[in-house]
């Protein structure tokens, strides 16, 4: 079993991390790492609870450590820090020996850091090489994409041979994506924000560095642009995104869809990886979060409504769990393709 | 004062023809027609009256007549009708002599029929005198869009004038769109629907009528594409949708703000003309539509987040109150610019 | 394995049947009836499927068949019928030979019908030989209580011990509650509702019935009473309940939390009971319908605030899944306890 | 016009007291008082406006001064502070010979300080006078009880004559009665919690205070015990609440409507006073907080449910704006009590 710890463990995506690692057949939870204000209690004791399964049993009286290096005990973190506090502390956790699996947007747009979805550019991890190298660190910095980008991007994986001209994508994410704090109730109920904080520059960035060629020294972007409009809606879990996706080519419906029905990632080893990687609705109003949200324990994406549009542009509509497709799921199975290739 | 009937008074948008007309200066209720069922009985004891303001005082003994013309005492009627119905009723009010200000789809698309919002195409109601000729009417049907297409148009009309290429837009619409009874709890808490049955088409279609040029005889629809994606969400009223406009030649942020502010369109003289067609909104996540929806008495739109996107397009954000800026105020004001331009 | 039929099978309660006995080890699903409208077509073509797991495989193409005795081949049936409609075709089902698990009302408080939740009153399926008797019927009605009753009754059995005098009971109970399409989201969203119709006197009687004593003839009613205030809240599943018991004597919170914590009706062989038929949640602010309804598989009673009210008063929450606990669960639970008595 | 300002101006709170205050015909806001972070900057800049109507123009530039009573220029000041920093901050006003109308707890059960619903007990501002003397304060503090407790206690007066007993009361809160950011939406969106921090106390010990009788130097309690079980439900404004009655004599359903209908507190020169204090509703499911927060402009309370319970209790539901009846709106019609009775 390899040690894995959890910085950020109380919050939100910190509570996901424990969810999705408890009974993990490859990673043992060895660290919780918190704030100076929880360290040496237990983290039952510190942590308020708030997903809908129990707390599992091997982390109840797991004594909170602080988030330093060497207070943790582990081969690889997973970040679940605040971008403002991942900077710095990442890099110290690398520079210490660790594998960092990072959530967090800090290091994502560094020219040597892995930006990784695997079933979209597993061949980036090379990038570590370049990172270990320029940086001399033992360890190393591996990020997952912005949750919006993370459900929209593996949808377009399988369109690239198409050859896409533009994107446009508007989307309608969960509450939980701003943290269990994050959107007051009175905010919200009988309401819809249209605006969410710098999360159109990321799905507009990151996506190019997810679909680039990489040549072994770097990432070279992808040859088209994305540009995106980001809302707020009553949804717990789950961001729905629609897409008007444009190609060199003329591309029918039926292609796109069949496209999706055969995208096959060959990552069926990997103990977090669904099943399907994207699962195709045939109702005209599916996908939806409460109904698809779970589907693949909350790994799949679900898309529907393949449909032609204007210009020769194809609409269709995806969705995926947020906290778990697009956070701490796409951190483990980091971290599982990470062993695999044998970084760990 | 001019005697006005309301065809298909009990549902939402008869009930909200009620609301916006008790207290009116011009108009004055007295018919209201449902279904044969209601008929014979006092208003208030047919109708289960859902909106938060009291049923008005004067309508609730007026006895509800069946939905035929010989049945209404009235020079012009209000047609809240489900389109199915509308098509044959609605031409039988306007045989028997009638003005019906409709809020149906059924006659939207005729040739002969004017599409209206009084903002943007005061002119087309000249198509009534063909409409006359042609059907060898008294009365007339005058139609008013889809509650999406208004907030839309309103805004596309002052930017007209930069020579529009083409809109991507999508919608984020509340649950009274689709009647009371429309959207079950069970399919929205926790949830969104990323569809509404043809909604997309009327706004693609009618956009272009909407913003075409009436030569004396016809309407010649306006020379770009609207692609729209229309989305359900947990809000009660208050549509809400992102747009992307792309221009002919380049345009900043600043030239559509300036469009929108100068915007007038000169009906200061219609009583449910609200002080400003546009209002823009300065914060970054406005309008919202818990907010902003009863602004102008819930016949302004508001738009923000108007910022520059990709490839020189422009994309904000713009929401209006659907029920009442979307269809029975909407019709309303239809109804005073007919009696203005001495159609009644 | 013995094969069971569903009647209502596409109704909101008819699908959690389904959800509750796909993979049971003792029932097998051979028919699923409905109305005539359905009937003869595959059920995966009639029935939306609205709950958040995939339909069962093994009924996808099951034929629907009418909701009568003649075309449903089964040795028991499980009722989600309404109430109105339950009345007579129950009875034919009985007639014909069927066991019958309703968890309809129609029968419930008839005098030779079971009312059973197997954790309270198991004793009073002696009903059964009394029904057949005086009916002259092969098989037999055996009904589950009204879905808030369940949760209180549950809570109040190892309570009886105590001597209760009288109960004050306020509900807030889940849309689920009213089926798929019964409580329109213009009706909840922003708002709750203080009446739901006739839900306070099934609680007031049922309760009495169910922990009522069975003299081998016919059942005693309890000797207390009941006094509910029913309302409906803005929740999808899971209904809550504040209870203020008050008993002959003076007991204390600790010696009612211990009752909980120790109570056991031994039904651990039945493969729908819960490990723990009772929860008892320290939290000040627990249970809470989102986090606490699916424990023991949305089966098990989950309570808290258990303190000290006025006048030698025990208060305390109490909530359950309504309609897995409080419907369709309790019906599955019931016709294995059947089983296990010999009746099927 | 008399001089007052407004402590805590930038909560909740606070803006609902500048909503209530634009326009007022007695009274002119010459203080808005906040945090030292605030303070120096013009209003509109510091406060995030939250209403859904525009922040009045007559307090949009006004500078916000800091909470103390030197910067503060008024004759009267309203308190929408946190009850922790109310205790001293609130007696500092009134040494300072401000009268203070307060919406904090801090102050309410102290001997000799009035906390007075108008409609109730206007005579238990004679405690002014004890206070005056015995404080040696040229101010006052005056104070109006909790939300929850003033919905209630202006239906119980009505009822006093009937001889109360005893009163069972089961609340179902919005959300703004916890501030804006108190209520996280994850919290409360599909759920509902069954727990207000020392909700309960306040309604079980406020209510004796206010319909207890003063003898012109105290107040003596009323002589009968309520139990509370206080739980927050999804809506935004409007707290619902189910009461049982019991009395000491036998009272039909016809009499408390009869006495509802006919309460009349006589305060219809004091501008905030609703026409009517009470308002009965006849429909089954009223009253309801979306549609019925706003009668009286949110100063009416509306009833319904008027029924015979068990055990010769009457059972009915009571629901009032939390924000304007049971704070902003409750401290200003005090205030408004105080001008006419002189104390001003």
């Amino acid at each position: 079993m390899i040690k894995v710890g959890i910085l950020g463990a109380t919050g939100n995506v910190g509570q996901r991390f424990i969810q999705q690692l408890a009974g993990h057949p490859w990673f043992e939870i060895t660290a919780l790492a918190a704030s100076e204000r929880s360290a040496g209690k237990p983290y039952e004791q510190v942590a308020k609870w708030r997903l809908d399964t129990d707390l599992p049993e091997e982390v109840r009286e797991l004594t909170v450590v602080p988030t330093k290096p060497e207070a943790v005990d582990a081969d690889l973190v997973f970040s679940a820090l605040p971008a403002e506090d991942a900077i710095k502390i990442e890099a110290d956790f690398a520079k210490a020996g660790m594998v960092v699996c990072s959530n967090a947007s800090a290091h994502r747009m560094e020219k040597d850091v892995p930006l990784v979805i695997p079933e979209v550019n597993p061949e980036h991890l090379g990038l570590i090489d370049v990172q270990r190298k320029k940086r001399k660190w033992d360890g190393a910095i591996v990020t997952n994409p912005n949750c919006s980008t993370i459900m929209m991007v593996v949808t377009l994986k399988p369109l690239m041979k198409f050859g896409i001209e533009n994107i446009h994508v508007s989307t309608m994410q969960a509450v939980s994506g701003a943290g269990y704090e994050g959107v007051p109730s009175m905010a919200i109920i009988d309401n819809m924000i249209p605006y969410i904080g710098s999360e159109e520059g990321k799905m507009e960035t990151e996506t190019l560095k997810l679909l680039g060629d990489f040549d072994g020294k770097q990432v070279k972007e992808a040859p088209f642009w994305v540009s995106a409009a980001c809302h707020r809606v009553g949804v717990l879990d789950g961001h729905t995104m629609s897409i008007w996706a444009r190609f060199n080519k003329k591309v029918t419906p039926e292609k796109v869809k069949d496209a999706f029905l055969k995208f096959d990632p060959k990552l069926s080893d990997l103990p977090t990886s669904p099943k399907k990687a994207i699962i195709v609705r045939e109702e005209p109003d599916r996908p939806q979060p409460r109904m698809d949200r779970m589907q693949g324990n909350g790994m799949s994406i679900s898309v529907g409504r393949i449909r032609a549009g204007k210009a020769d542009s194809i609409q269709y509509v995806c969705m995926g769990h947020n906290t778990i497709r697009g956070a701490a799921g796409a951190s483990v199975l980091n971290a599982e393709l990470l062993k695999k290739k044998g970084y760990l």
